[in-house]
């Protein structure tokens, strides 16, 4: 049992105040995990589009002010009653979505959509009692996706924690909590590629690049990266990418220009921007007999994907996923280990990292769209 | 060697000179089957959908005079140069669709929509030297989808030929050289419902109750059939349909009533129509997380399939089939098998049977939707 187990914790937070303002990082009181939480010492955190998509909340209810950050590494600190499976001293990684072990989608063998822990970018509160664990000076601070790692202690519900190898560094696999995964699992989970096929992936961005690795890993012969950023192209190849389109250079739609490249289509492709236009492209991209597409970005919530029934008719097979199809207590850990046997390459996907002080750095960088992943190191 | 080998055989067949107007029994000359290619005797035909679409030639180029009929059941009456695989006297089922079993698509495991001998409604003439085999005083009459078995001779592409089990009997399994297979492969070979799950099937003709045949031969628990006309309830009960949803019973759509009597959705869904509204209902009453949708019917060629991409990114999967992805030489044996095994029922789908000589009472019970499949007898 550690010294502050059931006090409440002081330590440092990055809180955001305003959509869009630098966030402050300050003293807050972190409470004690409530049944089926747990606290958390987060070592390592790194930032993800989805907290600068909230924090800068165009298009969303605002909820402020609140403690970001979902992908991270950290300790187990202290666990609440109920807990059976998580100690003090476990490594772990927090996530975004959880799984109960005991609804509908956890029973199944192919979701990981948990009825109880989805995520939720709504709720900035604790299950347990509908209130924070974070405040400063008793008022509360709301949680983010139920996991707020820009902090140097969190609360998290035991759902969303996955216990990992200890020997495994959280400098690095902490990226596996949201974008990397996601792309990876589109890829190995999913779009399950036969080795020696054609791949397509549409949007080079961390996500889109995970994928990618997914094809490389999984022995795809070639993997065309398509962007509208050329100078997302030399990057691209660390992680397999082996040729480049652009859709701007041409004139006829992209799913017409892959088609021709490679006799009728890819064997598979994976969506990876969001944009309404690169879903339909990427499910008309595929080869008919036996193509399949998956979607993984999330789109515009108006946004109507639309195509000729004759393109699904043709014997092509159109999914989405949702973070990679990995569980995240079942599955990540194993994740973690593709890591460590140096199968899945993360380095290629850290290219900057801060002090926990200087964490609107990292803000600046993925709002410039510089490098990939900005690890902060808490301590 | 049969006497007729290599002879022009005048036999009856049922000519169609003109769109709509009644099929015109009369002496055809049938020529000897060119290299790949054999010659059928017929022995039992069947009608479906597809004939009278084609017959009626709203919408598509008509060509005439034609002779349709494309399920069917004969013997093997002569081979021509290349045929290695038949001989005169097998028992088998010609197919409107083909299987080279050279091309990109036979050797994919997936596919069964073979380059070479892949459906064509527009084609009327042989592929091997662009002409027909049947005339009438020289006169050429067309062929349809390379079958033309409302003749007692017709010539079909070896390719399009299953050779099946000489022990069954043709005037059941003759059904399954279409519509039957279609319905039935779409659920066992694409959709695949686990033993206890759920299934809706949306359009309750033949292809529909086939679908429902193959969800009762999975172990399916609850079959929801879903069609605008109740009559058809009762008599989808011997095809496992347990329960009956009729859209037109509702305000609100009926993939969220399908959703609501389920718990958020059936496992697996089935569209048969072809109507595209009823492709989108069919897609989104899948549940999420696992849910299976799968495309069967065919559409306006003006239809446009569309929904939110958030239905795809909550896990469903969308899927097309043609034929029920059975390649027609390599499969169509196995199903003939399942009937021989009493597993498969084909007797239901029979409600109908006709002399040769009253083959447009068959296009008379189809056009007033009396019935399922009508046997036309060929002597």
């Amino acid at each position: 049992m550690s010294s502050t187990a059931s006090q409440v914790i002081r330590c440092k937070a990055a809180v955001a105040w305003e959509s869009g303002k630098p966030l402050v990082i300050q003293e807050v009181e972190v409470a004690p995990p409530q049944a089926s939480e747990v606290r958390l010492k987060i070592l390592f955190t790194s930032l993800c589009h989805t907290d600068v998509y909230f924090w800068e909340a165009k298009g969303q209810n605002p909820l402020f002010p609140r403690i970001y950050g979902h992908e991270a590494g950290g300790i187990v600190e202290s666990v609440g009653e109920c807990v059976t499976e998580l100690k003090p001293g476990d490594h772990v990684l927090p996530v975004f979505t959880g799984e109960c072990m005991d609804c509908a989608h956890c029973k199944s063998e192919e979701s990981n959509m948990c009825d109880l822990l989805r995520v939720n970018t709504d709720r900035g509160v604790m299950l347990n009692d509908e209130k924070t664990r974070f405040s400063i000076n008793g008022k509360p601070i709301y949680h983010f996706v139920g996991t707020s790692t820009f902090s140097e202690y969190t609360v998290v519900h035991a759902g969303c924690v996955a216990k990992i190898n200890p020997l495994a560094s959280l400098d690095k696999v902490c990226v596996l909590s949201c974008g990397i995964s996601t792309g990876l699992g589109a890829t190995l989970n999913v779009a399950k590629p036969p080795k020696g096929s054609t791949v397509a992936v549409f949007g080079l961005g961390a996500v889109g690049l995970a994928a990618a690795e997914g094809a490389r890993i999984a022995g795809a012969s070639r993997i065309i990266g398509v962007d509208i950023n050329s100078n997302r192209f030399e990057g691209a190849k660390k992680f397999g990418v082996t040729e480049f389109v652009n859709p701007k250079d041409y004139k006829k739609p992209v799913q017409e220009v892959i088609a021709e490249i490679t006799d009728g289509g890819v064997d598979r492709s994976i969506e990876c921007t969001g944009n309404v236009d690169a879903m339909i492209s990427a499910f008309e991209c595929v080869h008919d007999g036996w193509g399949v597409a998956v979607l993984v970005g999330v789109p515009h919530k108006d946004a109507v994907f639309k195509t000729h029934p004759i393109n699904l008719l043709n014997e092509r097979t159109l999914k989405g996923t949702f973070f990679g199809n990995y569980k995240p207590r079942s599955d990540l850990p194993s994740v973690v280990e593709k890591y460590m046997s140096k199968e899945l390459e993360l380095e290629k996907f850290i290219t900057h990292s801060v002090p926990f002080s200087e964490i609107n750095k990292a803000f600046e960088y993925m709002l410039k769209g510089e490098g990939l992943r900005c690890i902060i190191r808490m301590e």
